[in-house]
């Protein structure tokens, strides 16, 4: 843990009528209740959370919101990614209309990025498009899945197959939140720091590099690592909202991870940031195999990442993982393909991500033959 | 059956990047073919329906752009009200995602006002949004439900609860297909033609008082009025699509009608369009007793109504009816509702509807006792 104190940082996401803020605080919860009756007087608020979170941050929340008069009701879902189901997204949305929220009331979403994905996309649909707001409590939620706008659930075809853009209000990242997660949890989140600066910005690789074991004791320079990380991800949702174009660039490392999300039944055997470590790691061999990025890279990566607890092999998968061309079929569903091309996030070396749209799918399943 | 030839018209409404056609022809499915090539090049379709339909009209369509050339693959779902279900929901997903269906494909809603809310909701939420193409072939959906991108599906709290904003890129109205309609059925529908004259255009009211035999009988009146009914709907639309205001307009006569379906568990006692009739009368009736519209009209209204076949009262409901409270707290429940207060479409007479946010609903309730 950090001595020094650490600083609120406020990341402004200039979407137009749809432009909200993103708060970095280590009490960003219990500024909620003051926040959110400045921006939306009158509302009811409806929270959405899991078992997990409702004991470690709900009496937080619920707290701040009772101080600022503010009427709410629960809505509390089991853990887990196969929380992100039709099934539940009904139970979600039943306890929206059961509450009796209206359009102008306001859902929160406390919790991770299963949290914030579904009742995102039950916000979305419910009356056809009700407000909703971000309270991320894991890391992977603070830098990803709460910022941009992409909701949703998971198919038997495959991950956020089924889901709505659907932009929130305000996101309140607390970093209060990070120092109850579980280590394995954290590491995971950290994969899609590490993205940002593998996607477009060596500098930031090279900080977090440097940097690593500050943002892993806490303090300023995690708060400023999410913060740059969320920066870097507004930039592009501003850029390309819809994902019509470079937002794609997120999915760097999502292709191999989602394949390989699907191939370990969602479960904990592979979280998602897990899944996008190795992901990445595979981008980049498969880069450097095509002649496109510096091998060397690779290397640097994968030292990063192993030194935040990260897997970077299929190897380092526990358990056994079906045969290639099972991967190849999840690959081949997985919602990045266009007319049947598949389209990959390939990179020029740390920094220099691009969209490739025209990957020769058999190059892609020699390749996946070859890392096993 | 009419002995002239009958005219094509195209409406086109006019939303910037989301603007569309709406073509009103006798063989408008047989056009879909040519007409779905030139807009969607190198696309592949889906095609949901529903049994009927799918015995009645789904060879033509599938000769049509087999005729052009087109991938096609058929989602067929049960008939009636009940499947536009969190169940036929994630059926018609899983048809998309089953027959590898990709974002740049196309869903073509084939049927009534059932299959467009339903296709066209699933064509929002499979990979968060891809297009799609209504061929309405109830007189209810080419005039009503078809146009101007509401979907959605109906909850335990409430019909069309949950669904989304997703306009579609091509309206095809087939005017052959009524005629294989059964007369309730298009009675049904011609509820929502003559709301577009109630709601602002008393002389289109006057003119379907006018032409109804040549209305029912088919040819160049029912053209028009289709057409006309269209236009009208794409200006409210145009002006307010994501209704925050006037195209609440448009929900004359369905805060009572929704109750009313609600209460007959929307079931073949009452068809939405026969709701909606009852329920426009009553809104008359209502805004009569308010001294706010004369009650000749109200008499002119259900003289119309009856004429067309559609019941005007809750007495020519077959069955018994819940008390009142419970009529009321589907009103209550009912998504026209904003922080409590009961909003109500009222009117100052024929084509002179409003929009009324401070509905007293001490007065509905005992409104509605006296019309039992």
């Amino acid at each position: 843990m950090s001595l020094q104190p650490t600083p609120s940082h406020t990341v402004h996401v200039p979407l137009g009528d749809r432009a909200y803020d993103i708060v970095i605080a280590p009490d960003a919860i219990d500024q909620a209740g003051t926040r959110l009756a400045g921006l939306f007087p009158g509302a009811r608020f409806g929270i959405v959370t899991d078992v997990n979170v409702a004991e470690a941050q709900l009496p937080r929340l619920v707290a701040s919101l009772d101080a600022a008069g503010l009427s709410h009701a629960e809505i509390i879902v089991p853990a887990g990614e196969s929380t992100k189901s039709w099934m539940h997204l009904q139970d979600v949305v039943d306890g929206i209309l059961g509450a009796r929220l209206e359009r102008n009331d306001i859902l929160i979403a406390l919790g991770g990025g299963v949290i914030g994905d579904l009742a995102g996309f039950a916000a979305s649909i419910v009356r056809r498009g009700m407000d909703f707001v971000q309270v991320p409590t894991s890391l992977l939620a603070q830098v990803d899945s709460s910022v941009g706008g992409k909701t949703g659930i998971n198919s038997v075809h495959g991950k956020n197959l089924v889901g709505a853009f659907h932009q929130p209000r305000l996101v309140l990242a607390d970093l209060s939140a990070l120092d109850t997660l579980p280590p394995r949890q954290f590491a995971a989140g950290y994969a899609e720091v590490v993205k940002y600066g593998l996607i477009g910005d060596q500098n930031f690789f090279f900080w977090l590099e440097a940097n690593a074991s500050e943002i892993g004791a806490g303090g300023p320079a995690r708060a400023e690592a999410i913060a740059r990380a969320c920066a870097a991800k507004a930039r592009v949702v501003v850029a390309d909202e819809k994902e019509t174009g470079e937002r794609a660039l997120l999915n760097l490392g999502h292709t191999f991870g989602h394949a390989l999300e699907k191939a370990t039944g969602y479960s904990d055997r592979l979280l998602h940031g897990e899944g996008v470590a190795i992901g990445m790691v595979l981008a980049h061999k498969f880069s450097a195999r095509l002649g496109l990025a510096p091998s060397q890279d690779t290397g640097r990566i994968e030292a990063h990442l192993k030194i935040a607890g990260l897997p970077t092999t299929l190897a380092d998968i526990p358990g056994e993982l079906p045969p290639t061309p099972v991967l190849m079929d999840a690959i081949a569903q997985d919602k990045k393909v266009s007319r049947g091309a598949l389209t990959f996030i390939l990179t020029r070396g740390i920094g220099g991500a691009f969209i490739e749209k025209n990957v020769d799918p058999t190059a892609v399943s020699g390749f996946l033959e070859d890392m096993r």
